[in-house]
């Protein structure tokens, strides 16, 4: 149906986009997180990556989470901070962040406002993996990392 | 040199970013373009796009063209328009833009403001096509259209 797909998105208010559905960040229970929204803004056969807008409201958290596929990422919505391997970052509008392979991530908004990032991700790209105890145990010796993560 | 590579580059100044280089759009005289920049926000041997982020001064616009590859676009600054096939279409900021395979495409910039968007597209990808006699006689069929292109 590419013929007919409709060349542009409108943005809309509140970071919302004609045509673009705004979906659980993953479904209830199946990893840790807290009021995180996906859109997925472009997803087309051609295109070699899915590119996603995730909105996390004030207070909430991705799941601390790790994979063998990268992510590349923009914040465009607020502030927030980000765990990326055991590096804590404060990040605001249009920062850019890595994230390597294998590497432990979690992304929180802070108590004020939304933070919303663009993340792409390649369109074939393995599933996440949950820290198990060894890896919280790991993890939490940095006590900078210890008191940011949310699992 | 993943291990050793910045996880962030920090949003600076007017659209730039620390450690990315504000580089040419093109090689001048390679194509018809005016008053355009490109940086490139992500490459990574680990991502099968490229993510990169240009810039049309006002009165600039990008080059007519058209390839097999696909683009996906968000406008983060300003306001303009582009031709996708055979429709310009007016842009602002988080407006989202395809460009199917092999339709040809050009962004302007209003004459008072800068045109900023993100752009993605596969990392492996063919070179684009300039329009020859023919092409343009075609797109000029469309009243609009000719109106809008600049070569």
């Amino acid at each position: 149906m590419a013929a007919t797909r409709a060349k542009t998105k409108r943005a809309a208010q509140g970071f919302t986009w004609e045509g673009v559905e705004v979906l659980a960040y993953k479904a209830e229970g199946a990893a840790p997180f807290k009021d995180v929204t996906r859109q997925v803004l472009f997803e087309d056969p051609h295109l070699a990556a899915q590119w996603r807008y995730f909105e996390v409201a004030p207070g909430g958290h991705t799941t601390l989470e790790r994979h063998q596929h990268v992510h590349a990422v923009m914040v465009i919505r607020g502030r927030g901070a980000c765990l990326v391997g055991d590096e804590v970052y404060t990040i605001e509008p249009h920062d850019l962040i890595s994230v390597p392979p294998l590497t432990w991530h979690q992304f929180r908004a802070t108590e004020r406002e939304p933070l919303g990032f663009l993340c792409l991700v390649n369109a074939e790209r393995d599933r996440p993996e949950l820290p198990g105890p060894q890896d919280l145990q790991a993890l939490r010796q940095n006590p900078r990392v210890a008191a940011f993560i949310r699992v």
